[in-house]
């Protein structure tokens, strides 16, 4: 053993951790911290999810209460808001470091803080950027979003980042949520490209899945470069210079792709919203602008209009 | 000069193009075949867009067909099917070899393919993956999906890689259009939820759009990997096996992401059709499925559940 690696143990020896849920997720994050040798106390409701860990070193408590009087820093992971409501309910946080890491609305995550301050605890809501498998393999890219008390982010980087990257993105508790949220609700929009797409080619034999794929993805790739666009001119407020296909152009594209749908037998329900969000830009003579334009409509924000 | 330098001249030279239409488009695939040595003969209805054509080597004819009768290889880059058959009107094909870059579906491509042919003509249909700045730029990455007469391809095909890539994907002249479609379709999703992700943090003055946009891309890129997963769910018919989040945990998830909308000023009328295809397939009893489940429910093709 190295010198640093002795040091790194021993932190990790001198940073118990306790953890509620041992779902999917939680018993992959316990898993990363038992192996980087945190001293880990577990609890789950249905006590018999937590054996496979007692066995990796784990040390199961019998209540929630239990579990929390353990260590100083507390990582909840479970189904949802009313799940950890029921499962904290009368149990004593003072002087606890909380992180929670349940999914949830940025509303709900600082109802949450304000309930945990309320309870004498320091607070920090976490959004995982990840899928169980991805936790604990750096190379998979995954992370997590924090937000909440920087006090609490700082004097626990070092843990919270055993199980994937951490980025702490605000003091408002709300915010890691927000990000989530934001992230994933463009990775949906993708998804529901990726359905249209495959189901127009679905009934072409001599189309293969596998070999459209690498092509969709490709196209996908290199038009995610499109972000970058649309942050340029949300920030500048500039939605006309150097626009190369204005939305004149792309809504007069749009009775080919419906006409192509229909051709296809394909429902065009998952492509007709922006179309539609397009069409009402035009009306109001944004014809020459960027895309990027939409953005502010949908947030029902003034000025959607420059003609 | 080198040998091989000369020697493309020469192939070049032997080679000509005529190409109606001068658009954005056209005068950028112009002037990647005169940079290339190939004699151009061009078309277009307002004459004087050929003008600076003309004063870098291209050759103007007073009409269409004499523009026609000019080369052995004809490329037409029209706004639409109305334009190539008002442009086309009365023209001589026969003998001739013409490639259809206009944008359109699969049907139009189709009766243009018979159209052509019934003049005597050989034909092949285009669909540009690429927004002219790309054009004559390989780095870019942009291309041309071709589709119909192969022999024509083949005959044609070191013209036509000089604008962009060559990529042909079939004898049905359906099939370029249809990739065009397929992967523009994939886009506009992904610009339906970029569209949202953005509206999302755009009241929040502590987070800058360009702060947020690499975590978005960098989100978005690795997601699209999930293209491949739908590819081989597709071609194996395996919806089940090894799925990582399934649709009963995805529909749960819904709630946070309206929720978080509403919060936020945001409509959520870009994301609701994905939640109701999802939830529909739930209601079939997919839970334990994959969401490329959902490709088959779209496509309006019988066993999309399987409970
Ligand atoms: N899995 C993912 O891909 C993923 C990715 C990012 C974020 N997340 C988030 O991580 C959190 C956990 O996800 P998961 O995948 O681990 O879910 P899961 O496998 O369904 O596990 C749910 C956990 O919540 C517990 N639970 C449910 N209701 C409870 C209650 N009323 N009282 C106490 N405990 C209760 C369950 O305990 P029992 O064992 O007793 O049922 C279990 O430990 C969720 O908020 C999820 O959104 C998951
Ligand atoms: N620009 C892009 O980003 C892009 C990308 C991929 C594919 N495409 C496709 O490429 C094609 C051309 O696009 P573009 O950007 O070059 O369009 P554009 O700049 O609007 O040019 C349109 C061209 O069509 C001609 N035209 C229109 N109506 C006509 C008619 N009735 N008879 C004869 N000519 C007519 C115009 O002639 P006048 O000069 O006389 O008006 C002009 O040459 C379209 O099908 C488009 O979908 C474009």
């Amino acid at each position: 053993m190295t010198q640093d690696l002795k040091q790194t143990r021993q932190n990790a020896a001198d940073n118990p951790v306790t953890l509620l849920g041992l779902g999917a997720m939680g018993t992959a994050l316990a898993r990363t911290w038992l192996a980087a040798g945190h001293p880990l106390t577990v609890w789950n409701r249905t006590a018999s999810r937590a054996d496979a860990l007692v066995a990796e070193g784990a040390k199961a408590a019998a209540t929630a209460a239990e579990a929390v009087a353990a260590s100083p820093l507390i990582v909840v992971c479970l189904l949802d808001e009313a799940s950890v409501t029921e499962a904290l309910a009368g149990v004593d946080l003072a002087g606890k470091d909380v992180v929670d890491l349940t999914t949830g609305t940025p509303a709900q995550a600082r109802a949450r803080a304000r309930w945990a301050e309320e309870r004498g605890a320091r607070f920090l809501d976490g959004g995982i950027m990840a899928v169980p498998p991805m936790i604990g393999i750096p190379e998979a890219g995954g992370y997590v979003f924090y937000s909440g008390s920087r006090a609490l982010f700082d004097a626990h980087a070092d843990t919270l980042s055993v199980p994937a990257g951490a980025n702490f993105v605000g003091a408002d508790p709300g915010f890691a949520s927000l990000h989530d949220v934001a992230l994933l609700s463009g990775m949906y929009g993708m998804f529901a490209g990726i359905t249209h797409a495959f189901a127009l080619v679905r009934g072409e034999a001599d189309i293969k899945p596998t070999e459209f794929a690498p092509l969709l993805k490709g196209w996908l790739h290199a038009m995610s470069g499109a972000v970058d666009g649309y942050a340029e001119r949300l920030e500048s407020g500039d939605y006309t210079t150097g626009v190369v296909s204005n939305l004149a152009m792309q809504v007069a594209g749009i009775p080919t792709f419906l006409g192509t749908a229909a051709g296809q037998g394909v429902s065009t329900e998952l492509l007709t919203p922006f179309f539609g969000l397009m069409e009402r830009l035009l009306g109001e003579g944004a014809g020459a602008e960027d895309t990027a334009r939409a953005v502010d409509l949908l947030a029902g924000r003034a000025g959607a209009a420059t003609a």
